[in-house]
């Protein structure tokens, strides 16, 4: 019966879209000059600014039917957040192009919006605009403006500088792996694990606080996997590295999962924590930090270009980066 | 035979295409602090910006068939930059998202950014980041950055103000129909036409001036159709609308092939012209500006909400809104 069908965007149109979405982001912020719904947004800002986008295509950034919308929402904005982290920005403002097929359900876009604007209302960000299309797969497009007076970019890191990151690694791997086998058991570790997948938080303060004190060298968010991110890290410093595999910091909830998770520490990717080096002088002032925010040294950066892992005996082994890459099969 | 095979975006990865894009844009301008390859752009800008997205699916918004991909680059940027022309804005920096199927050849990419690298250096425009995904089907997705004083907004149009249009309309929509009909004719008029549609230009010069010297109470840019846009206009400045159909701009190109270019002239979108509203005391100004640009009235603005088109016998018809909407059949 056609009347018990549920909405689709197609039944709605363009149109019903965008009252709809900005029906949802209303009132805007102060320094929003034009709300929503002209050509571009106007926005007042700082001097200097940082923009970054992501794109997000169905079945290859995300599978729809393991990511709740509302959580598909929240990730959506959170990645690019995590960009504006790894500089050490305040982000302000954020685009977001949706191309959906006709058959998506009303219902699913409100939830994705709803999910987009709480993670915007946790990190103070406004939705200045953005763009609409048809599309035969979800195709998700941010773009976040942030301000920065200074940054961290990813090649300042010198030898012997002290490679640290934030929070625990492996974690969204492993819950992306948890729900590719869409095994039926529960548990608060498996739940925590799925959590770090779904719904990644940016380090949004960590990493405007080591950017605003002159803590790191150089930083990047760990968002293809340790090994791969680690290698743009030194060749964009010039640099290599030497990582302690007995320093990784893993959570408890992974150990427990999987009885080998170093794999998953070192190349699984999504965990969205922040990878960054320290100079030998800054070191007492990072480890101060640790009363706000887990922060661990796992390394050191090295002269030439060879990035190495020193396992518990004491056996190097060279770090093959192993992450993510697209167009390329794992 | 394998080897004879043209390399592919699967054969060079993200890597191998990063590294393309970022010798194409090199070296960025003075204003950009970061070059692209770190997590976010870092850019000096004024205190009021502009930002504006647009997203560019295949099948939906271009054709693949129909668009060489050298003018598709120039395209995916130009209409982005005709909503800064619309704002009355100066664009400064890019952001490009390309999703691509692991099949798209190395040659199309390099030819889209030799496209869209053409548009960008004829605006002064530098692209400063991006981000690439795998699609199934190939996503288009432009972010400008652009500067702005003073804008010039939907809503400031007001009853008794004259509204004009640059340039002529239809054309657009009549290379569109050429090119899905696929005759084989050629001439002069056609390819005319094919490039009105195939690489439209964003007017940039006239859409500041009207800004910069207080002449338009309100624009937007010709890109759904007359009949929506002008329905934009009216809806968000609160009024109604008389057109005279005996003065829309319409080529000699367009009257030659198409026998009857009204339904084109009023309904056909893509043309990127600017629509915009004149206060009654600016309009000897604005017709002044007919040295540099081609400007012409078509019409009134109106109490209520009504959209009305007169003939040439003086007859008032409801102007319906049939341009082109997403997720609608047109």
């Amino acid at each position: 019966m056609a009347s018990a069908r549920r909405p689709q965007v197609g039944d709605i149109g363009e149109r019903g879209l965008i009252r709809l979405i900005r029906r949802s982001f209303l009132p805007a912020g102060r320094d929003v000059l034009l709300p929503i719904g002209d050509d571009a947004a106007w926005l007042e800002t700082a001097k200097r600014v940082l923009l970054t986008k992501d794109l997000l295509v169905e079945g290859q950034d995300f599978l729809p039917g393991l990511h709740p919308p509302r959580l598909l929402g929240r990730k959506s904005l959170n990645v690019n957040l995590s960009d504006i982290a790894a500089m050490g920005g305040r982000p302000r403002h954020a685009l977001l192009g949706l191309g959906l097929p006709a058959a998506t359900p009303v219902a699913w876009v409100r939830a994705f919006l709803a999910g987009f604007k709480s993670a915007a209302a946790e990190t103070g960000v406004g939705l200045a605009g953005g763009d609409l299309s048809q599309a035969s797969e979800t195709v998700i497009s941010v773009t976040v403006m942030g301000e920065a007076d200074v940054v961290v970019s990813r090649n300042g890191a010198k030898p012997g500088d002290i490679i640290c990151v934030s929070g625990t690694l492996g974690d969204a791997a492993a819950g992306l792996r948890l729900l590719l086998e869409g095994g039926g058991k529960k548990g608060r570790e498996r739940s925590r694990l799925l959590g770090r997948f779904q719904d990644p938080r940016p380090r949004l303060e960590l990493g405007r606080t080591l950017a605003r004190r002159g803590l790191a060298s150089a930083m990047i968010d760990v968002s293809d996997g340790l090994s791969v991110d680690l290698g743009h890290l030194c060749e964009e410093s010039g640099t290599g590295a030497v990582i302690d595999l007995s320093r990784l910091p893993v959570s408890r909830e992974l150990r427990r999962v999987f009885p080998n998770p170093w794999p998953l520490a070192l190349h699984g990717g999504e965990d969205f924590e922040l990878l960054f080096a320290v100079p030998p002088a800054r070191l007492a002032a990072v480890l101060r930090l640790r009363a706000r925010f887990p922060v661990t040294p796992v390394g050191i950066m090295s002269r030439g270009r060879e990035i190495l892992a020193v396992d518990a005996e004491g056996h190097r082994h060279p770090l093959r980066a192993a992450g993510f890459e697209h167009f390329r099969p794992n």
